[in-house]
């Protein structure tokens, strides 16, 4: 099995003779099983996207009815899922966001909001942050400001990067306050010299997943969404990752007071069971589309089958309380990452907001990364491979790891995780020079 | 349900206030069924891609059976029905197409064909044709020589467009020798002026499809493939609407004597089952990404369920032979066209290949189309109003429309569909200008 995918597929931002995959024999709830019998804790829902948990029943079910009702139609049909669903999704969004386009993925909703964004404003450029995830097609990736970019440049004109709130080696100033403030002044003024009414959008991750897991500060959204107003900009919040609970809200904009002009989902939207994406818009985008044809389209938009396990999942998620569990859980998550930091040197900081964790690494006291930007350290390698043995399954990044466990998790079961994660940081403290 | 979904859904390549949906309530076979009941026969195989016919129940078994087993796995992952499919896909691929990279469809599919291209040979541009449509995401609209390219302008740049062995409006020569002799002349003399050493690929729709149901002239594809190949520039043969079976062959590559460096699939691939693409390459190219990063990926790629339903798919063409019908059912095609053409005045030419079939109508006797390049007439208004009123479903562009029926139709039923064109017909006779 392990040959075969290895000979007969490629792997993902990988180099083949480097690849040395997970087999997976099954999966339920918080655990896989590989063929051998190991059981194996997700401390990522897979791609931080499996947010309901593994093989659930009851989305099962729901697509197993969807598949004997009917499969697949073309996109210029009506069928009761789409309308069922559709109309679940407008009344999950808080706001005016009532109107969804669908997808077969992440990327595939930013491409098609870039398109709304572009055909609305009648503006070209679009803004987004260094440290993001987007996508991996050629214009999501010029949208990422993470490294996986560089080898896909150049793409399309008119993709204007800037600064978060909170750099990686600077500060916009002391408190949430200041640098929320002096942010969205730099940013009027990247605003003033790319010129308002060139700019279509705005992208954010409205809490940032890959590179960070990082909560914004206090009033910067809120404070952008006026900024961009102001402008006549729009502004697309991702949540592909963050959103559907993963926050401990079902959207994670609802932390922050204001709600965006386009969202763009996808993983947790139906867990993931299968390839769905979704780009929300406000009110005032759909009625546009009303009198103006919206150019872009693809095969799977709308598809059946996708839709019933959206569906199916929004339910689950509903009925076992699993956004309030993750809210629930976000103070145990937090008390053990205080927990480890107290015990572990080389535990710098850890991030809890709802069931989205990360836990940076520092080499010395000085707080600087175990593993600089976009590079590695034997001791995270290491770290890695722990938990692999030891049958805890988490991203480890540079000098960082995440924790980002399915949203049915019990307590128990994450402190489990903890207690995994525990007894790893003994190689980290060991690389710790003090 | 209508009303729900024109009210919450936006539609693809459409102004909301003109789309007029066809409600389904279920499908089988090559009919669908509205909710009060009126039988639909599908003569585009929906998108062109629901190859096996609708609700196979060894496909929906399969599909289930895998959602038992394991739903979704992270990319990094090795699972059997990875491994199985993949395999699978290397036995049914000639050539030394022997490894995949998977997707969620097709535009997907063919931005990592572009990024595989461009990885391997280290260079930029990529050349395509006008008459082509690959995909809606940024980079395969600037692939897309279609009008619907139009208002997604500008993509990033070294987008080279070039014209096909048979322009709209003008030829390279009398005969099939000529136009291939000529047009690759052309094409060589655009590769110097913009320099071979700066083009990583060229892609085709080994049949063009939206385009017009074009096959190549003879000896047009193996000579392009000979010609790349002296400037090491690669061939991707697109055929995510052309493969599986489609043409009477399982690749419509097979019917010309070459083979690509690199194949996009989608569509039939599963029959659009579950959302799924996939991009096969040589083996040159899967030995270069062993030992260098490929930097590409998605959520969704080798989705476990997508897999199960492609595995399926295949082994219900294989054991239906229904590659075969389509060879078989060309000749009806054929000749349903000619019995329609010698009887309509408005019928100006029909062209099938397996059954991938389309008719071009004429507004007089000089060949004038009935409308022109993406233009409108109201005599194919009123025929594609005439087609849905008669339960004939299929699409009806410009001048033209499909007749693209699932490969599991019988010679009665494509008849049947004939017959509804023939009424169809006078219409356009009507409008015929002498
Ligand atoms: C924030 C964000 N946006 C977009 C994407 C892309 O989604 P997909 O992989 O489904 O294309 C991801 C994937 O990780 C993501 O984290
Ligand atoms: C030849 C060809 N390539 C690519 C695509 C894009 O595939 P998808 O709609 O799955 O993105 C299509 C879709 O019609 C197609 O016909």
């Amino acid at each position: 099995m392990i040959d075969l995918c290895k000979q007969h597929t490629m792997y993902t931002w990988a180099k083949g003779d480097a690849v040395d995959p997970i087999p997976v024999e099954r999966a339920e709830g918080v655990y896989m099983y590989t063929p051998d019998g190991q059981r194996i804790l997700d401390f990522n829902s897979q791609l931080m996207c499996v947010n309901i948990g593994h093989g659930h029943p009851k989305v099962i079910e729901a697509i197993k009815k969807q598949l004997e009702q009917l499969v697949y139609v073309y996109p210029g049909t009506a069928t009761a899922v789409r309308a069922r669903t559709a109309k679940l999704l407008s009344e999950i969004v808080p706001g005016d966001i009532n109107t969804f386009f669908f997808t077969s993925g992440g990327a595939e909703a930013n491409e098609n909001a870039i398109k709304i964004a572009r055909q609305y404003t009648g503006r070209h450029k679009i803004l987004s942050r260094y440290r993001s995830y987007h996508g991996a097609t050629e214009a999501c990736m010029q949208l990422t400001g993470d490294p996986r970019r560089w080898a896909n440049e150049p793409g399309g004109p008119g993709y204007i990067k800037v600064m978060d709130p909170r750099p990686y080696t600077y500060s916009f100033g002391e408190t949430d306050e200041e640098k929320t403030a002096e942010n969205l002044k730099y940013l009027e003024e990247v605003i003033m010299y790319e010129g308002p009414h060139t700019i279509a959008a705005m992208f954010v991750e409205t809490v940032t997943g890959t590179n960070g897991v990082q909560p914004p500060p206090a009033g910067y959204l809120k404070g952008l969404k006026a900024l961009l107003e102001k402008y006549g900009i729009l502004l697309v919040c991702d949540e592909v990752m963050a959103g559907f609970g993963r926050t401990g809200k079902m959207f994670a904009f609802e932390h922050y007071d204001f709600v965006p002009d386009i969202l763009t989902m996808a993983k947790g939207l139906n867990s993931s069971y299968i390839p769905l994406g979704a780009v929300g818009m406000s009110d005032k985008l759909a009625a546009h589309f009303q009198e103006n044809v919206f150019w872009g389209g693809l095969t799977y938009n709308s598809h059946c089958v996708g839709l019933a396990a959206a569906e199916a999942t929004i339910h689950v998620m509903r009925d076992e309380g699993l956004v309030e569990n993750a809210a629930k859980l976000q103070h145990v998550m937090r008390s053990e990452m205080d927990r480890l930091q107290a015990k572990h040197p080389s535990f710098k900081e850890g991030r809890a907001l709802g069931l989205f964790g990360m836990v940076d690494l520092q080499k010395n006291s000085k707080g600087e990364p175990m593993a600089p930007y976009n590079g590695a350290h034997p001791a995270m390698n290491e770290l890695g491979k722990f938990f692999r043995d030891n049958g805890l399954f988490t991203f480890v990044r540079w000098g960082s790891f995440m924790c980002n466990p399915p949203l049915c998790i019990t307590e128990e079961q994450l402190k489990e995780g903890f207690e995994i994660i525990d007894r790893g940081l003994e190689i980290t403290d060991r690389a710790f020079e003090g």
